[in-house]
């Protein structure tokens, strides 16, 4: 054990000259959608790709069995925070990080805590070292910065790590957004310093053999900066001066006008590396990603199919549906007809309605799949639209569908 | 289709002489354990057999794909009371009886409602004609007799439809128990009347051709009488000689010793008619159902499984485990390591825990297939033991492997 410790670091500084921990291909191009293959240590993900939300461990409602047949996501995100507070990081290290303790042998990211903690509001204190909290478990004092983040996530082991950042809210003032930014970029760099401490001292628990790849954990970077498109620029220009292996849009969908949000990624999209994966942070509805994806976005994760599953509603091809709805109560169609999903050959709109009248479980796991099923088939639909060509064509229709229904 | 609803008694009356609603027959005895195969119109069960419990439409936490193939359940059960308050029976109706609107292919059993009803305690109030009881869903002031629930089961269209009876408390007195078991004989006797007609009148919704089956539902009558041998004895009579399809001991499990549960199975279940099934209602643990077959018993129905799933309790072949426990917190080791189920294939103890902790859904689902499973493989275990002339070795080994581990 001891000459494998020894030896990490050797091969680091021969591995990491020649090999990168992704790769990231763009194959086919439409204006500025673009569709590729992300390689990763666990397998290859075809982009634009959305990312189911496994806050805690588990992709709320659905069994992993599902995800990987019927479904086929091939990454999934899980949340720092949360699974810092619980179980805990001595417990997902000693079952040999995330992936063995969840029993998910794809491809996994980790946001950094960063929102969560932001999102506790009046629970945290942001410093220059990081930011201070209460637990929102048992309300115990914790502190979260760049090193701690990193740290989680090597334990983790994440095959995709996020750096910790400072989102500022929708509606802040340049000058406020400006410092938050900052303070973003300083703690880049911070996470990335000690993200890389950590690949050569051996602490990723995800680390496996991968042909190509250098094995190791890629980190990405964050873009804030709200909705001032100048602080968006330097911000963007902070983030790829540090330099990552993909680069995230941060601090959208938080409160903004879905067109300031439109505005952000129309300018800054064209901006990133195009040889880097980009990813939306939080967003968002079917329309949102046919959109982001048509001004450049190869990413995105979401917890609208799962959380609004569990409280009745239904993403379909002909826009959304409240399945508490009376008009449903011997409605004998499937959620969406146009749907080949496993939910919709089975089960009629009457029965899933009764299931959610009564409380039952299976209201929200079933519900859960068919949006998922629908969010993954649309971005499938996507992939293949702009691979043929046909992207216009397909968002020109897409949008069109979800309005022809008022349901 | 009036001419289809003018056939239907004609075709009852030449049909009823010569064809049974469902078959039964024994094909292994050892003692007083009988393995067997039930025929109904919606296939072949080999008994003895559990049914999960889908109280409204869905076995609570599990989708039927996953009963269908990797459990192979042959056979459900549903809840009339539950049932006919919601979504009430216009809507199943509607749909065209309970296997259509929950998407269910295989049989399903029945209750009449009279255990239900019987439940609420100070809301209801008995007399010769039925029970007059508050909803539980909405307070409003309903009643259940016997035309009235085969009404209700003959709109399900169930496969087996148990008569409405009346149930005594595990402590009731001899004089009691008469007054409560006489009612139920009446109310077996006009449970039958009402069938009868409700078949020849072409009532019952799940109505499917089966060969060398009358493809009409099958009516089973229950053996009540508490803890008291003579008047078990005299009900059991009481119901052989109004004659129906299957037999049920009902009334067990309800607060009374086990051995007295054990005392009256042991008296009982031998005199039964040995050409029908024998069906004990609403027992039981693991244990409770090997002895039970041991005693002569080839049907049974529980909520432990899904019910015990969803507050942290597995069955284990060692005994119950309770996740909740912290000793499981680092335990990287499956529920059941005798267990071959899709649970216990993939995930540990430690997630599982973890996973019930946070609250989370999958933790309900996962342990509720396992348990599920468990129940399932026992009785394919009791059946092969049987076949194989093996079962006293199986009874001994299953009870002592129960206990060998106190956790």
């Amino acid at each position: 054990m001891r000459l494998c410790v020894n030896f990490v670091p050797l091969r680091e500084i021969f591995c990491m000259a020649q090999v990168t921990p992704i790769k990231f291909e763009i194959n086919a191009q439409q204006g500025e959608a673009r569709a590729g293959v992300l390689t990763t240590r666990r397998g290859q993900i075809e982009t634009p790709v959305f990312m189911p939300v496994g806050t805690a461990g588990t992709v709320k409602g659905i069994r992993f069995e599902e995800l990987e047949t019927e479904l086929d996501a091939r990454i999934i995100l899980g949340n720092t925070y949360h699974l810092w507070l619980r179980p805990g990081i001595d417990v997902i290290k000693s079952a040999g990080g995330l992936h063995r303790f969840i029993s998910w042998n794809r491809a996994l990211l980790t946001d950094s805590g960063g929102f969560q903690v932001w999102s506790l509001g009046a629970l945290r204190k942001i410093s220059e070292e990081g930011t201070e909290f209460r637990s929102h478990v048992d309300g115990s004092l914790r502190f979260l910065s760049p090193e701690v983040s990193m740290e989680v996530q090597a334990a983790l082991g994440s095959d995709i790590v996020m750096v910790f950042d400072e989102c500022a809210p929708g509606e802040a003032s340049h000058e406020e957004t400006e410092r938050s930014m900052n303070l973003t970029a300083r703690w880049a760099k911070r996470s990335k310093e000690a993200f890389n401490r950590l690949q050569s001292e051996g602490a990723d628990t995800g680390r496996v053999a991968a042909e190509g790849l250098s094995g190791t954990q890629a980190l990405f970077g964050i873009v804030q900066g709200a909705g001032h498109l100048d602080l968006r620029r330097t911000s963007l220009e902070q983030t790829v001066n540090i330099g990552f292996d993909g680069y995230a849009i941060g601090g959208l969908s938080v409160g903004e006008e879905k067109s300031v949000m439109f505005e952000v990624i129309e300018d800054i999209a064209p901006r990133m590396p195009k040889d880097a994966p980009r990813y939306l942070m939080g967003v968002g509805t079917p329309e949102d990603l046919v959109e982001a994806v048509a001004r450049g976005i190869d990413m995105f994760d979401c917890v609208l199919p799962t959380r609004n599953g569990r409280t009745g509603q239904a993403f379909t091809s002909r826009g959304k549906l409240n399945i508490k709805n009376a008009q449903f109560t011997n409605d004998t169609r499937p959620l969406d007809e146009s749907c080949g999903c496993s939910v919709c050959r089975r089960h009629s709109r009457a029965y899933l309605r009764h299931l959610f009248m009564t409380g039952e479980m299976l209201a929200s796991i079933l519900l859960t799949h068919h949006n998922l099923a629908f969010f993954l088939d649309t971005m499938r639909g996507v992939r293949q639209s702009i691979r043929s060509g046909d992207f216009p064509k397909f968002r020109r229709e897409f949008t069109e569908r979800l309005k022809a229904n008022g349901e």
